[in-house]
């Protein structure tokens, strides 16, 4: 069998493993998502934050500001009315240049607190967009299966 | 070049391209997930959506009751009472057995609506799980970006 068949059957083998179902930069933006999200959201630190955001930042959550500037405003409101509001990533996906996470948002502890899902467009690597939808865990609930 | 070098070659560079990030199996999971929507939330015709179901259907949605029944019955109850509602697909995201959808839900006609994420698990092709965050659109908005 030639060289080029067997490069062929190799690439169709790949694809159709979905094994190639995330490339590497797939999973270097995860991680930055994920470094992102702990040094803002929870260590509240804006500059540690800052270093994964990209030349703009813009914000679609209707109660923050737009920008980098308005990130820094919302993490200053955050650590000083619930410094100790902490999130629980729940499920990280990745596709294209989006980075999708699950997560669990608890501002007051032994609160049961939110459920969010944040969409993220990075651009090399950095940050660039942000959409989030936002839900507080309800007392009751129809199933027993729980939010996440 | 041997042939098994070139195959290497190959698998390497369809995975650094992530032009492979989504096998064929991702790309049926999105498309039955965007059939099952239409004819579950736009059609609201349970026989239509439970073609795409599997074998259960966990659900997290703490307003719907669990299982293909728990479906049925609020695809009911969005026939009697919103008619009119329409979902509009934003956006759809795929990474292994997940398929994400950001969506525009609307109950009444000319209401703001809500923003969704929803988030199902498939396995076979056929949806199995299904989690959800929920958020109606504000009026006011601290910027201009809109929630999609």
């Amino acid at each position: 069998m030639s060289g080029l068949w067997l490069a062929l059957i190799a690439l169709l083998v790949a694809w159709s493993l979905g094994a190639a179902a995330e490339g590497p930069q797939q999973e270097a933006n995860k991680k930055a998502v994920i470094a992102f999200y702990e040094a803002a959201i929870n260590q509240k630190d804006f500059e540690a934050a800052s270093k994964y955001l990209g030349p703009r930042y813009v914000q679609h959550n209707p109660n923050a500001p737009d920008g980098p500037e308005g990130l820094k405003a919302f993490l200053g409101f955050l650590k000083e009315k619930f410094p100790n509001a902490k999130s629980e990533i729940k499920r990280v996906f990745a596709e294209g240049d989006y980075v999708i996470l699950h997560v669990h948002a608890v501002r007051e502890p032994g609160t049961r607190g939110s459920a969010i899902v944040d969409i993220f467009k990075l651009e090399n690597g950095k940050v660039v967009e942000h959409w989030d939808v936002v839900q507080p865990i309800p007392e009751k609930a129809a199933n027993t299966n729980g939010m996440f």
